[in-house]
């Protein structure tokens, strides 16, 4: 048996392929983060809808895997889960190549930089150089942002071909965060059309009021558009004009700079 | 039912609260690294000692929840993995406290800097500031590596309490990676004794030939061991004296000032 056109590429969740405690398992893994690091059975299996006696397993398989410890009463993550998540990073030359280049541009600029990809309507980050300041951003490698949203996102929706594009804004909810947001697929359109022929984008408090971020594409050895490297700033820190002047062209230098490494490592 | 004194702590493998399809999944996730970023559905059944089935059906349920993408004959990961690894991640203050810190280490000793937890017998990087030349170091978040061999790992053996050390070395295999490896329990216990005196550890080349790495305990409030932190350096680069002169008044400085941060944030 091998995976053919005429196999379905995903199990559903109605279809017999589908391993559903698996699925199970990984919303356990999920239910831990920064406001819950450790629980208790009851709030785990609150998190994920499952049985006290549903989670009570799953959360014993992952103790018995090295994932999960416990007190007997609390329950949280060990550094194992990490080696599930660096499966993909490690897969990945992007974060490596790009690293020193954030470092000079975040220096360069004092402001913290990052390099994202797109998956499916999100921006995920591979990167990041945060500077310090009392006020940061609290952003880490695979926080998630809806793309339409982000001067990274919009530089990579800018590189789709003409049926991703199109597949993406049948799907996606263009939702407003700010009062700003842009939410109409017509705008984004003209957003995209003059991201592709500037070469930049600049998001204004779209995401978040008082953040201000601009982002270049990161291009492979055939042009194709597979990152974004963006500055992130405050609006009180540099005006719009301060962001076109100085910033863009830093931005841009850093994306072509990252470009030509990563071209030369795929030659190899 | 709730997690008492009197329940199991853990499912092993031969209980019937044990969850195969949730092990047999997160293996499968581990099939895919740095040297497999894409593999066919033999070579993930062959990583994982999975029948064709079974792996299909795994891999299948993953890309109907976002972790793998495949395009009919290879299996590749998606930047979804991430939320699992950071799920840990994100629930610990020590990368954030210690970044900045890691930073101004790495730029004062031109060397690479890293802050280590322990997990069972390893050291487990969770921070990591590289310096950028052409022979590095492949280390990420995530790479684990034998604490016996480590300046890290000895640093946390040291910190334990005499009934963890001792189950500690009940279990641990104290292998030779180098011809300089210390491998008996008696020479690492009294290794450890002087680290505690002298609130530092040297490794000399004893993980890797040409690599030398000195460490230093981060302390939380209450004065446990916590991490480590570490300049890793090269033996051409530094001479035994000049490390102990130069870099360990250097990394013990930086140890107390992340352990004064994590005590002031764990005061909030």
């Amino acid at each position: 048996m091998t995976i053919t056109d005429g196999d379905p590429i995903a199990a559903t969740a109605a279809s017999p392929d589908y391993v559903q405690s698996l699925a199970r398992g990984l919303s356990v893994i999920k239910a831990f983060d920064a406001e819950h690091p450790r629980r208790t059975l009851s709030e785990v299996a609150r998190a994920t809808d499952l049985t006290r006696a549903t989670a009570r397993r799953f959360l014993l398989t992952l103790v018995e895997l090295g994932y999960v410890r416990t007190d007997g009463s609390q329950f949280w993550l060990t550094p194992r889960v990490l080696e599930l998540g660096y499966s993909y990073l490690s897969s990945l030359t992007l974060p490596e190549v790009a690293r020193p280049h954030l470092e000079a541009l975040a220096k360069n600029v004092h402001e913290s930089t990052s390099v994202s990809v797109l998956d499916g309507g999100d921006v995920v980050y591979v990167a990041r150089v945060p500077v310090s300041r009392i006020m940061t951003v609290s952003i880490t490698i695979g926080t998630r942002f809806p793309a339409h949203a982000t001067s990274m996102g919009r530089v990579l929706l800018a590189g789709l071909s003409p049926a991703e594009l199109d597949a993406y804004l049948a799907t996606a909810t263009l939702e407003p965060l700010t009062s700003r947001t842009l939410i109409t697929a017509d705008g984004l359109r003209a957003e995209l059309d003059r991201i592709r022929r500037d070469g930049y984008c600049i998001v204004d408090q779209e995401l978040e009021e008082g953040l201000r971020s601009l982002a270049a594409p990161i291009r492979d050895a055939s042009g194709g558009v597979v990152a974004a490297v963006n500055i992130s700033t405050q609006a009180a820190r540099y005006s719009l004009d301060a962001v076109r002047s100085e910033l863009v062209p830093a931005v841009i230098e850093t994306a072509a700079a990252i470009s030509a490494d990563l071209a030369r490592t795929q030659k190899h």
